[in-house]
């Protein structure tokens, strides 16, 4: 039987269209069978635009939908039917291994820590997103699911960094750091102070670097970064927001001459160039990492590009059992350490 | 009188070559005195190398440095003759207004606290520096003086910012923002809860606009950002990270064939254009605030260009009053309140 991904075909600002559109291209690219959750009608209407012929598509209706501005666990509460919560559901009934969520950031987490519960010794499941960096990705986490942090659970967010690096982005024997505002030990606040402490006691376990600053994300050199999910929040927002500005001066820039014009047309081979290399849509999502089942949380404006890398990515989970994976070496070194 | 300005001529990645070049620039340029403390026989064969005629430039000899990888507590006892502790005496004993140092950011920071002491009312002493955004540049602050904040002390800070962007940036009625991972009431970890509260209960007195978050520092549509010290020195090197990766991989785009090359060549006018719009060299330094005296802290990298400008910047906090008005604004809301 092929891996089934359940993906929320009403979340996102794109939603149902590009959910749709990039659920049509994962099943036909990736072999993998997909369970769209939300309105029928709309869903089907999408599924008419494209050839499906051979592609094991299955709807699960629903009229409810949590909106971005709503509260997460007062619309989960009062949206008992919610796509979102539908979507979770069948993963957690084993009808599909994995799921796919563009909506509300907090609804798809709130959902899945629910409705998955937490993996056997994972106290705090945590986003990992996958970075672009100029080498090769890189994994940062907590990437926003949990704003205040014990410096212990950093521990078990590097443990679940290293599976995410090693399996999903292929690295062998990744490295470890910690999200820091100095390189040398003693340096931070308290709060990175005494997790320092606490990584550096596993150093062999976690192959732990030491601290890394903002400007490490970047260089692809320290392939699991470790931080608070406010601070990861914060770097993930900053990092958009100042590649956002470059590219509007940049646009500027082209419209000042009619020189500049014509560079700037000459120039679209290059931006795609590099576009490719940065772009956020080729990643797909992050993944939930800790709960029980696969939930890969992908960015609100996700179009169908987006949607299908963030099912492969939801699969590549699934075939590398990841969550197998973190279980074992919290047994091995979590539980033992009891 | 001319204002004068020190200069820790040893600090910094060029010193004292660039720091001299750019102190000559500026005392020309802005018909400022300067005052170069450091090494007098290499500083007067750098002098040697510029037409100096009717500048007022002097020399404050020492032999002792600071060196980037000192801790900045022990070295700043160890060595009671180093260039930044002459720096900031000669701003402590009134010769002159102010200064400009761009070796160890802890030392000059720690120098700058010790010698100068803090502004009547003034709690904290905190790092301001001015972000390039898509429209003018913005505050953000504390860039990294205050690793642990407690949620008063953003209060503080965002007097001393409003003052720094109504008179350095020159906004009318700046608007504060607090740097968050939500825009929403109520959103955020402990710290920014409890800080939101603070913030806006004084929402007039500092036109707080409420959360902000990452991808807001560079829309220039807030003036004002707040933040802890770690926060802020996290911004601040993601940001630097995330532009250092863009042009390095546009390097990389513009050498993969013939065509990129060219339009490589071609973009050069461009890109200066661009580099114009958010060259942290333009920017100078960043202020410490709430010290008795103006301290700006330049970059490890600054060359002739960042010095001359921190020295503008210097002479501006200096003319503008700076000091005066933030004592005025904590007079009247932070004395009268206690």
């Amino acid at each position: 039987m092929p891996i089934r991904i359940a993906v929320d075909a009403m979340g996102g600002d794109y939603a149902p269209l590009e959910i749709v559109k990039g659920a049509v291209q994962a099943a036909r690219e990736y072999s993998v069978a997909i369970q769209l959750v939300g309105n029928e009608v709309q869903i089907k209407e999408e599924l008419a635009k494209y050839d499906t012929q051979g592609l094991d598509i299955g709807i699960t209706h629903t009229d409810e939908v949590i909106e971005m501005g709503e509260s997460p666990a007062k619309a989960l509460r009062a949206k008992k039917k919610a796509s979102i919560v539908l979507t979770v559901e069948s993963v957690a009934r084993g009808e599909s291994q994995g799921l796919v969520a563009a909506g509300s950031t907090g609804a798809a987490m709130a959902a899945s820590l629910f409705g998955l519960g937490r993996l056997p010794g994972v106290k705090r499941p945590v986003i990992c997103c996958t970075m672009p960096t100029a080498k090769n990705p890189i994994a940062l986490l907590d990437a926003g699911a949990n704003s205040d942090c014990e410096p212990e659970m950093l521990y078990e967010f590097a443990i679940m960094g290293r599976i995410f690096a090693e399996y999903i982005l292929g690295y062998e024997n990744p490295k470890v750091g910690l999200m820091n505002i100095g390189e040398e030990e003693g340096k931070g606040n308290e709060f990175t102070k005494a997790t320092f402490n606490i990584l550096n006691s596993k150093k062999e376990v976690l192959n732990f670097i030491g601290n890394v600053e903002g400007r490490d994300v970047f260089t692809g050199d320290c392939q699991v970064i470790v931080c608070d999910g406010f601070v990861g929040n914060v770097i993930l927002k900053t990092a958009e927001g100042a590649m956002t500005m470059i590219t509007k001066l940049l646009k500027q820039e082209y419209k000042k001459s009619l020189y500049n014009m014509i560079v700037g047309l000459l120039s679209k081979k290059v931006f795609t160039g590099l576009k490719k290399r940065i772009d956020h849509e080729k990643i797909g999502g992050a993944l939930l990492l800790g709960v029980k089942g696969i939930s890969v949380i992908s960015h609100g404006s996700s179009k169908a590009y987006a949607i299908k890398n963030a099912i492969r990515v939801a699969k590549e989970a699934v075939e590398k059992e990841v969550n197998d994976k973190i279980v074992e070496m919290y047994d091995q070194h979590i539980k033992a350490a009891d």
